[in-house]
């Protein structure tokens, strides 16, 4: 099977396991798993921050930050296709009672005088605005990239008005490799980052929030026990967190070309429609135009020819490139597709 | 002093003051205040229910009826310039821990397209739909009505995905006495029903929800109980209501004619920029433009003149008419806008 | 009927109404309310404090002040028949987010010591706390009255652990009167202080939150409207408090006697079995020993005999005097269950 | 080290680490992880229900029942020493909205007489009572082991009044091993059960929640999503998981074996206090008195020893008995206990 629902698909490798099988562990809860405790550093360093927890999920990354910086009545602006408003369960809401202010972005991405408009007047009856959150990449915008230039222009409309900002970045380097930008240069501008050590990266599961309030970082540890996401001896899968930092970032790149490959192979199929100049990193949307198939059918049809793909809407798709898809995987894949609207 | 700020500005007439004096009073928890009971059975049969509960404030009749018809995490569809995003603290997110899913109305008025695109999948990853919430008249979007085929309309959207709505009706009498709709007419459309005896109505205070669900009745007055909405001898606040509904749903149509008035001076005033043909009901949006003046400049100097509005952007304003307010009053308040612009 | 199931039953005596009819009255959400304001005014000085906010309810006050001073997840230490923990459905949870903490306080009072042990190490493992109620007096104790010591034991204890202390004071003036100690004596303990104007001072609705911290009151103003209590023209309602305030403090002393009065009569009524003793404001539990009887069912049959109580337990009954109960009253009351006993 | 402090602090051995090696994986929140299925059934097999959950931790097992089960503002009646009241940061109220009804227990376990008084009537005022919680074996009782029969008692409570139960057994498989009941024995008592694969059983982290209800179970899994519970790959935590329940069930047998003879031990140590009678499990309680040295400087000079132990209180300290705990180190820690209290 050729798996392209999600990068979240990604098995870890032998030398992953391997990393993994060796790891030193302690209770990490008593903050003595070393393996734990040097990803927590790595992954600090990485984006520049001074210090970093490891959390189980991106979902829970974000809502730890969520929490810790909105008090439950406030509002947090989002953009209206983030993945704090899809596919978390509505936890803003139900857990941190937090109200999202919904932004419609273009490919996801909002721009500075959105933000601006958005924020509330400070006075006794309207709602208040406690933080701007931004997804970078944006999976359901395309997996687009923020330019550090918009990043640059809400920081200093969120200084201005004294708001936090955090960074969804679940796939921030993906960004990374595709822009050229570094972590830190993204990272500077907020008050609390999340990355994702699951996904493009490849380990079997886990996530890094990084910040350079330590106060905060203790606030976040104590809500991370609350949620239910503090384990014990988590060195196991932050070994893999390790060695997917050491080994896994660069590849991205190889992930990106994937994409556009098979952008530019869906381009030429009829029956497809797609805009390959949007696709910047590993997520690829498509409509699908067939008398015969809707886009469910049209997914059904082609896991029949090996090929796994997500629909989001009766017409569209979406495709995931990622470290267990390769070259050869993508033409195939792209020739399954014609095949099955031919 | 002409205050065009709200129509929640109203002060009880003396009539209505001898109403509350008199009213035959007893304890409203343990169920036994004849009054209440009496506005009550009014207030239901007005809108068609079988059964109405009494709360202070129209704010809690429409988180009363979100908590007990949202389970913490769901959806709840709402315009993004409504009454529960803006001027509810969050407590839909705080209290009922619910997430709002906003839809840019036009003038505040969702279409059942609209709706039925927000409707999520029910897969396993996707946040789920709650509920849905129409505010009529639209406060921010003007005092616009809901035409009665859109509720229709959104209704049948709604009922084909098994789900329930809810009317913010603040201002529904509003929309019955300008549209000939009656108000059983709009409220069969709803599993629940909130309307205010203050505002338009006059009362000090004092909302009701109407529902035909007895069940949802009970669980509705154990909520009330919990958010601290229940009072004891409140026969005193419901004699204002049950003389508000007697006297004051009619006369509703000179606040209108009061608006349309003003709408009309006012797109006569160099500076003012106003369209008279979307003053539906009794609220006003108009914008200054003036080199001098920014819409809070505007204001300030309005209340050197004796009268009050509220500026709602550094452009806009909103003038609301109301029991208060005669048609002298407009024409004084029209001069004075014109004075200060001069 | 002769109602002593609670001195909230107590119905507005006609100069009470006048002053309700008479007063003067603004749009309180704007704080233009004159006489909102001035029983703000009245009621913080009456305590000894700053400021002053007006609430529909107790429950309202208590859980503003709950939430205003106690994160969600922290931990508040309160008595375990408290109205917070019995009759306010879970508000503290479910809206503030926060844990109480049970003390098995004697009469319903806790001590020092107690209070003390109930606080939770500093360390990140456990809850932390926040927060410590005290209800004064203390309902499902009977009424009692904290002495003034306890209360200045426990304050120590907060002070050195630095947290802050809420006085539940719904029935505050029952122990002022009763025990000497000025309101503003037990106030100066507690940052925030709530206390009802229905109840013993019969009024038909509303409680006073008063602090000497103008920031936090902003905040409960906040919290007010976000759990719908804020309403409009309030002054009716304040009329009526302030006239409390004024005329029926010092006659809670008859209340206080009338109890003492009826619990001597029921010490001497076969069947009853009851403490003197512990009454000592205007609440009193007895317990029934019929053969034939259960405490629901004495309940039933007092009502034929036109005498109003409340069941608490299959073995006892809460009788509380009030101002519409007079001394004939209690004795035709006591008449009553002697008869029903015999 | 001898590290007495928690049965958390275990280590994977080699061969759990190899089967972690080893371990087949999937996306797991595609329902795709063959090992994390197969340890899901049979960890339902092995308590008897039909279907199972994994989860990150113990917290989070139970909070997702207390939610699952307990709407906002109803009660859930607890041990006071209870973990879900100490050791979860108060997520029962702050994430799940539910009140805690705290039951002073002896060694922490509750009587159905308890139980029963602590049902709250189910009158208008009164908040209402969801659920029944057990902790069994209960950890700050003592490693305490519920009676078979206490808990038919309260299941006959609970089945009167309509209520469902919560098995937290966190340490399930020590109250097995040391009663002889079987774990379905224990757990066909309650519609919920959570059991940990981490502390005694040695996996790294994770716990399973199993139930008969399968909607209930596709409830929980909405909720492990909105909490940040899900992960991907969990196959590889999973395989641990799996190691343990066959190999690391009935080796519990030597913990408490080795708890016991510590017991002893101790009994014999001037300056310790502690009841040998007490020690069911693997846990034990003992005070230490001394002149010169408080439960924390006692276990700050036992660790100059070599012997890592918990104080608890500021004369009482806990030690743990465990996978990573030999007979020879048992005698090692008793010694240094002995000198440092010499």
């Amino acid at each position: 099977m050729i798996d392209l629902r999600s990068d979240t698909v990604t098995k870890p490798s032998p030398a992953m396991r391997e990393a993994m099988a060796r790891a030193e562990v302690g209770d990490d809860i008593y903050g003595e798993d070393p393996t734990v405790n040097r990803l927590q550093d790595v992954g600090a360093a990485l984006v520049g921050k001074r210090a970093a927890l490891f959390v189980p999920s991106g979902t829970l990354g974000n809502q730890l930050c969520v929490r810790a910086q909105a008090e439950p009545g406030r509002e947090v602006i989002v953009e209206g296709q983030g993945h704090i408003i899809r596919y978390e369960q509505g936890a803003a809401a139900a857990l941190a009672g937090v109200q999202l202010h919904w932004i419609t972005g273009r490919h996801g991405l909002m721009t500075a005088e959105q933000v601006e408009a958005a924020i509330r007047p400070t006075d006794p009856y309207s709602i208040q605005t406690a933080l701007i959150c931004i997804e970078n990449t944006h999976n359901a915008g395309g997996g687009t990239i923020y330019p550090l230039a918009t990043i640059q222009a809400i920081r200093a409309v969120a200084s201005a008005h004294g708001l936090p900002m955090h960074l969804d970045g679940a796939r921030l380097f993906n960004a990374v490799v595709a822009s050229g930008v570094s972590a830190a240069d993204y990272a500077r501008h907020f008050e609390t980052v999340t990355f994702c050590l699951s996904k493009g990266l490849g380990a079997p599961a886990g996530s890094l929030i990084a910040t350079d309030d330590l106060a905060l970082l203790e606030r976040l540890r104590r809500f991370r026990r609350m949620y239910g996401g503090a384990m014990r001896q988590s060195g196991i899968l932050a070994a893999a967190g390790l060695y997917a930092l050491e080994h896994h970032v660069q590849r991205l790149a190889e992930d990106h070309a994937h994409a556009k490959r098979l952008a530019a192979r869906l381009e030429q199929i009829p029956g497809v429609s797609i805009n390959p100049a949007v696709v910047e990193t590993n997520i690829l949307f498509f409509e699908v135009h067939s008398p015969r198939l809707s886009a469910h059918a049209f997914v059904a049809a082609l896991r029949q020819e090996g090929v796994l793909l997500n629909a989001v809407s009766p017409r569209s798709c979406r495709a995931v490139t990622h470290l267990d898809v390769s070259a050869q995987a993508i033409e195939q894949a792209a020739d399954a597709i014609a095949r099955v609207l031919a």
